[in-house]
Formats: structure tokens, C-alpha cells, sequence
């Protein structure tokens, strides 16, 4: 079931550096891309930063919009994540071709991606030169939300053989999110 | 042991979205951080982006030296990150204190840490607002390594129970990098 992630505890929806989708949505069309390259970029408010190449569909529409979601898709989702990023937008419609179910966001026309653990709502934040030097886009989270199958107590709590998030390697090969490892408390000398 | 990655493949070392550890060092000083916000930005050239704090000591010296190593640590060294981001080097050269053994890199004055899975030697890109406004860098890495444990034919390559890159997730808590997954050739309709 989807729940509201506090927008202080947003970064950690993407700390761990998951592959995300991007959806977009601008004059009655939309598109959908995989993305690797997505970071946090500040905690509250939580900021983010992506790249999105300047020939793609999606910058298009990013463009326009000037607002996207970003979501986490699972090991349930990995030949969709592969095939999202492997065609373009711009011949024809990748939810329909692909059989993705959507949902309304709450704060922008981008829609979120049924099925995944964890969804985005972002306004990019005017850094021009950035796109034009980089592809690099700076977005504000205005609204976060995630699946509580996965997500309790404001993190990430995936069960041992069960879907969890993916990490983009190369061509079609991902990593999932492996087991949760704990640190002890720092060290304050050797 | 250290084998040369060809600057093409430098981006598949942090596609999946490890958390790093930064080397810096300029003028006699050195340090060492844990940073969860890095990511490729470019193929090849290949170009990283990475946020590091105003405040930190490694801020100081990477804005002094226009050079750092970025390295993916394994699980193994799951206390000695943690320990690293959770402690400043103003307050003691973190090397010495944490017991951490280094090792010279081909191309910039920091070091490379020992028992890494990769390191990316890298430069600066002059980008000032970046670093103002969003504490953000843009790097391009003149160097890459990875140790052939773990790094096969352009990939990593990890075995099932041995040691694994890192994702944090928040407070010393980690995912460990987890299963390959390959996904089949992209579906051209639904």
C-alpha cells in the first residue's frame, strides 16, 4: 500500500543508489525512462540530481514541464526497467506498448508507475547550464511516497527473498539491493 | 590485485550506486570521507558528480588540490566507512587513527585506500556555482583501477558469499551490493 514518506526522510528513498524510472507528462503526452543516474543532492528540502540526455523524449517533456517523478522500481520490474530504456517515447506511447499501469500524483501531471517501491514527485529548480553542459537537472521533492510492504520506520526493509530495488550495471544486467548490514557505533580512535 | 580499467568502463565501477570513500590531500594533509552522493555524469570523458559538505575537511582540500580519489569500499570495510563518515579529519589524520593502509595513485596527490574494490583518480572541472549553490563537483576521472577479484570482462563480478560493494542507506546502516540479475532483450511490443 502506498504511504507518505516525510519529505526530511525523502533522500533516503534513492541513498542507497538504486536505479529509478522517470516519468514525465507535458500537453496530453508522457513518457517513461530508466535512470541510473539519480542521486540526492540535499536533505530538507530534499533535492536530487539527474541526468537526463538532451535527445531523449523525456527531456522533452522534462523541458516543458519543468516536473517529473522519480520512482524505485523492484526485481519484479526488472524486464520493464530493461525495456523502458531501451526504446523511445517518441515511437509510440512505452505505456501502452509495455502494459504499465499508472496512477495520479498528487502535486504533478507525471504519473507514477504502479508496482514500484517508492515514487517522487519533483519540480526542477531553474540551473540552466547546467542541463546544456551536463544533461544535469536539479529537482526539489515536493512529495514522496512508498510502498509499506517495504518501507517501515523511515527506511528501507526489504525480506530476505523477496523483490527489493534494483542497480543498473550495464546493458541489462542489475544488481538487487542485497542483504542490510549494520555498522557499530564509530570508532573515536584506532 | 590492481588492474587498469580502460577509461570507457569507468562509469560501470559506480553505475550501481555504491557509496565512496573520497581521498584528498594537498600541502602535507590528507583525508578520507564517506560519500553515499556520487555518481557517473558522462561516459568518456568519464565524469562523476559528487557532493562534499562546505564544512568538511575534505571540501578544504579538494577546493586546494582540484584532484581526489574516488574508491568503492567492500563490505569488508563496512566499519572502516562508516568510521570514516562519522568522524573529521581537522581532528586527527583519519589514516593513522582508523589504521587504514594507502597506497600511491598514478596521476593526483591523494591516496588510494587499500583493500578497495576500484578507485577513480580524478580532476576538478572548474564548475564554482555548482560547488556554491548545491556543494555539488563535477569530476573527470583520468585513472581508473579495480581489483580482479571482483572485476571481469569490463564488470562486476562478485561471488555469491565473498565480498561485495556497499550502499548506505542512512546511520551506519548498509545494503550489501546483492545478486546479478540479467534481464532478456529488450521486448519491441507489448
Amino acid at each position: 500500500m502506498r504511504t507518505s514518506v516525510p519529505l526530511a526522510h525523502a533522500y533516503r528513498l534513492l541513498n542507497h543508489g538504486p536505479t529509478t524510472l522517470v516519468t514525465t507528462a507535458h500537453g496530453g503526452r508522457r513518457n517513461v525512462m530508466a535512470a541510473a543516474w539519480v542521486m540526492p543532492l540535499d536533505f530538507e528540502p530534499p533535492k536530487f540530481a539527474a541526468v537526463v540526455a538532451a535527445d531523449t523524449f523525456t527531456r522533452e517533456l522534462l523541458d516543458a514541464a519543468g516536473e517529473c517523478v522519480l520512482q524505485v522500481p523492484t526485481t519484479e520490474q526488472l524486464q520493464l526497467t530493461y525495456d523502458c530504456g531501451s526504446r523511445s517515447g517518441r515511437d509510440g506511447d512505452k505505456f501502452t506498448a509495455l502494459g504499465i499501469g499508472t496512477s495520479a500524483a498528487s502535486l504533478v501531471a507525471a504519473p507514477l508507475v504502479d508496482g514500484c517501491a517508492a515514487w517522487l514527485e519533483c519540480r526542477v529548480l531553474a540551473e540552466p547550464d547546467l542541463a546544456t553542459r551536463h544533461d544535469l537537472f536539479v529537482l526539489e521533492c515536493v512529495a514522496a511516497w512508498a510502498d509499506d510492504r517495504w518501507w517501515h520506520n523511515g527506511e528501507w526493509q526489504f525480506a530476505p527473498a523477496g523483490p527489493r530495488s534494483l542497480h543498473h550495471l550495464k546493458g541489462g544486467v542489475f544488481f538487487a539491493t542485497g542483504e542490510r548490514l549494520a555498522a557499530a557505533r564509530p570508532r573515536r580512535s584506532s
